[in-house]
């Protein structure tokens, strides 16, 4: 099982928050894979080591630094930093010098023209220019909501809806989420914040937008709708961030759609304390009607570890430019 | 929704039974496909049109012919002729000389490799030589036991396990798939046509190799272990075909296999009549196990109408050469 350093796929990891840790911790110990580089902006890490964040963590002489500038000899950059694509272009147009393939968590830029269609052009060309391949992936969105979608509807024809319902038990989820999700604040509390973006899921709107395209449509900004609403705890639940009270907030609801004369699809996102009936659901209406179920649902935080390594590892495969999941061959474990 | 017909994709079809037959009828359904060609061996066949063989269909001024070589204007064929690779070698070659692209419901040419690595290898030079892309699918091989496995197992690390449990009532399907099971049959029978290759599912060995590869790793024919087993009545079952009684045959059980050191792939097929709890359940073990689960198991006569469309619609995207669904991006349905 053995590879030869020289064969390993050189990886480095920008963003050294509990996800790229996680990306880091497994590429020491895959044997295809080799840690090139490790950087973070927080001062408090500069200097240190994999092994001072995680415990029991394979050896590395991979020291962290502050700036993407000091990376060298890397394959794929795995980008765990903003979710706001304006954010990471900076950070993308260093490593598109430095002639790093990035693959990102950043929600944005799984569809990266819904949001910034100017700047994603601009990015697409400066990738191609540059000859490396930019991706955005994830669970959601890059997965349980976009992609798999697409290829389950390759089995219908005349496809009239998709409908997908993921309904996420926060309780099993890293604190992280369920301070993301709103746990224990006031209705109205909530409410302010949504209304400011700064609170609940990003990425629905993206992964509407590439399943439609995944269907043949080309939606407009403006014909995506997104709803954002609390979910209202009905009894007291104990969680990790102290006990929830009736009335307070236990989590968010967020449903994104889009339709046009032929196709309307839906994307019903509920991620609470105590949810019931957790699960990934995807319903194909066409000339049958199939529908897919992942009981209890695919576990997010390991999952994001996962897509982004192994996107990782074929990330070359779309061709050089600002990609999508749509673009790349089906992602295999490796 | 209208499409001037010089945009339209134009597709022929090759092998006019149930799935040939369907596959032409939704082309000149489709405002996005246009149909050039109808191709058959069937001497009853010739010069008749679709209209003669399908009630209601939209009329069509395409006229059955007997031989591949009348074909003409045709962006891509779909061939649904033979099951075995060498059979349909000439058919390609031919298609070949056209300029035209294949995809095929031929079960060996999922994965061509595995019992045909020569010839392969000499069309897959052909076909990068001519600038075609042939490529095999449909939904078993070509979806539920091979790519959507692969596609589930980006959501792991470290996967030590893929199981794959298939289960379809044949009640539910057409005549042709309830004989081709053995229903009715004695076991004695069954286990003689079974043992010269007569009766049974084809596919399991190339979905086998092809999850395999999609996780990495590079099978050896004689590695991939298949069974085929009768499935006995334990009661008395009315059917399309008469009634099968207790102790006959009525249905199978098919079984590939292959591991390594690190991972162990199991794909259990069953076609039975009134099988119970029909399903397809794809098992994942990595860092996590993920369950999938489409209940009543996917409609395998629509969905391999499905995706014999829904491939030709971007099969070029794989670039020429004899290709496999590994190597297309996400197909989706239009």
């Amino acid at each position: 099982m053995g590879t030869d350093a020289a064969q390993r796929l050189r990886i480095a990891v920008v963003g050294l928050g509990p996800i790229g840790l996680e990306v880091a911790r497994h590429v020491v110990g895959d044997p295809m894979l080799s840690l090139s580089g490790l950087v973070d902006i927080d001062p408090k890490k500069q200097g240190k080591r994999l092994e001072d964040f995680i415990e029991g963590v394979r050896d590395s002489d991979v020291t962290i630094m502050d700036d993407v500038e000091a990376l060298s000899d890397t394959d794929v950059v795995i980008l765990c930093t903003a979710s706001y694509f304006d954010r990471i272009a900076p950070t993308l147009r260093m490593l598109m010098r430095k002639k790093a393939n990035v693959v990102s968590s950043c929600e944005e830029m799984a569809w990266p023209w819904l949001n910034n269609p100017h700047l994603a052009d601009v990015i697409n060309n400066e990738a191609i220019a540059a000859g490396v391949t930019l991706v955005g992936t994830g669970v959601n969105p890059g997965f349980v909501m976009d992609v798999l979608p697409v290829a389950l509807s390759s089995m219908t024809l005349n496809v009239t809806k998709v409908r997908v319902v993921r309904v996420v038990d926060a309780l099993t989820r890293r604190l992280p989420l369920q301070r993301k999700i709103g746990s224990g604040m006031t209705v109205e509390h909530f409410n302010k914040l949504a209304k400011q973006n700064q609170i609940g899921h990003m990425g629905i709107g993206e992964s509407v937008t590439m399943l439609a395209q995944g269907l043949g449509r080309h939606p407009m900004r403006s014909e995506v709708k997104i709803s954002l609403r609390p979910v209202i705890a009905e009894r007291s639940i104990e969680s990790a961030m102290g006990t929830v009270e009736p009335g307070e907030v236990c989590g968010m609801h967020n449903v994104g759609k889009w339709s046009d004369e032929t196709l309307e699809i839906e994307l019903d996102l509920t991620m609470a304390l105590a949810a019931r009936e957790p699960r990934d659901e995807i319903t194909i209406s066409g000339d049958r009607t199939i529908t897919t179920i992942i009981p209890g649902s695919t576990p997010g935080d390991t999952a994001t570890v996962a897509s982004l390594v192994n996107v990782a590892r074929i990330v070359h495969r779309a061709g050089p430019g600002l990609k999508t999941m749509l673009d790349l061959p089906v992602v295999g474990s490796r």
